[in-house]
């Protein structure tokens, strides 16, 4: 099967790897609107070939598209206009938007709107690794809109992925995806720059930072060109978790301001839950 | 060398390992208020004893007290009391307190007050790890209210561990340490708190936990009994960061509410400068 993936970066470009070396595809189709990540993909072995989009998706049989969720939606209706038996996917984080946005396109069943919940907080084609997307979860959007073959051909290239497949509505994703990943990157984002602010001096950083600063501050290297979009297609939900996570911060605050320890100690035992869990 | 680790979990079972395989210590003494704490860590191999406060002093030629922040304070002055020419350090991630507390003590020269950056988010002696330390910073605060030999000493325990020293004042310390440590396993709480409260149905946390997720939420798995007396003891400091991560999340707010994306872009491009330093 030949494969287009239109936007060959962290994501794409890490389908192409696992797809190609485990049979799913046997030729890989590179878009990109931007040039050197085309090239740097052919160069680094993520695709066969590269093409621009009209090419591209004439010769795919399979298409993925892999774009910024604001990319995405400037996309999706021409692509699915010139398709004719191709199942094409997208892989954004939010996904009300999406659905909407082509719900009515005669050519609707040929989608399938998906998440795969992976990523790194690097980005382009130079990210791209093998394995990421083994043993994590890809959630699937409004599967009645999609016609059965575009499913079966998303469950199989999920399949080659290792992932585990969960449906959802594409309201419901939108409200799931703020409250455990997009408040995840706000909070994180917001940490690198109050330190920043907070310390002129890089140096006391760079000695000071443990194990626990890198890890919580890690997703505040993540692209903006992704998450600026992520963060106003999901407008209500992120502004709802942003909300509420300044009331949990206002506790700490509260809490550690009157000095009342069993106050803060509480807290602290509430936040423990989350291990049962993760 | 006889070392006496009163309070042997994470931290002080971490070190015994390493001290007593690269040769540091001969013997390692464990003192424990919880039995079950020294008790394991006989059975697991940490220490080679375990004893009761007096003995374990008197036995020891370098005394290791890694208990949480409020221990510690309760603790000092009566170890201080007791020693003769040991060398005594403690571990704790706040230093102005416990220096204050100590400074006109008349074996104030036999302390080194210390903060080794190193942890994971378990605690108690089952936590204990080798290479905790290797290649990361400790903290030595105050340098010159301690003797040449109690700091050759601890310059030769910290050399074992592998970690690189750092000379700081013990209230600069504890600004930076509320910047760089402390609001990190604040806003890791947080987002657990928040996370929990929104999503009432824990399947979906599950589901949905991405690499982005698990990372920024570790640190909410942390001892409250470590990091209660933390938050309290360096309160002004930490109270001052809160307040700027809260006005950066507002930013992020105002920026997402008003749908000004060339605003959260700005912000998220200034926090990417993280990457520069970590």
């Amino acid at each position: 099967m030949t494969v287009t993936i239109i936007g060959i970066g962290l994501i794409g470009g890490s389908m192409a790897i696992d797809l190609k070396k485990r049979g799913f595809a046997d030729k890989i189709i590179a878009v990109d609107a931007n040039k050197l990540h085309t090239e740097t993909a052919k160069n680094i072995g993520l695709a066969d070939e590269t093409s621009d989009l009209t090419e591209g998706i004439q010769k795919a049989d399979f298409i993925i598209v892999a774009t910024p969720v604001d990319a995405t939606h400037k996309l999706l209706v021409h692509i699915l206009d010139t398709v004719t038996n191709q199942t094409v996917i997208d892989v954004c984080s939010t996904k009300y938007g999406i659905c909407e946005l082509i719900k009515n396109h005669p050519k609707r069943k040929n989608f399938v709107a998906s998440h795969p919940m992976a990523g790194t907080e690097y980005s382009g084609p130079w990210a791209a690794i093998s394995h990421l997307f083994d043993g994590k979860s890809t959630i699937i959007c409004n599967k009645e809109e999609s016609s059965e073959k575009a499913l079966k051909d998303t469950e199989d290239l999920y399949g080659a992925l290792n992932m585990r497949i969960i449906h959802m509505e594409a309201k419901a994703h939108d409200v799931h995806a703020a409250y455990v990943s997009h408040i995840s990157h706000i909070s994180s984002f917001a940490l690198a720059l109050t330190v920043l602010e907070k310390e002129k001096n890089e140096k006391h950083i760079f000695n000071m930072a443990g194990g626990g600063f890198r890890s919580t501050v890690r997703l505040a290297k993540s692209s903006s060109d992704m998450w600026t979009p992520i963060f106003s297609q999901n407008k209500t939900n992120v502004i709802d978790v942003i909300d509420t996570y300044i009331e949990k911060l206002q506790a700490f605050k509260q809490g550690i301001l009157s000095g009342n320890n069993s106050e803060i100690k509480d807290l602290i035992e509430d936040a423990n839950k989350i291990k049962r869990i993760v």
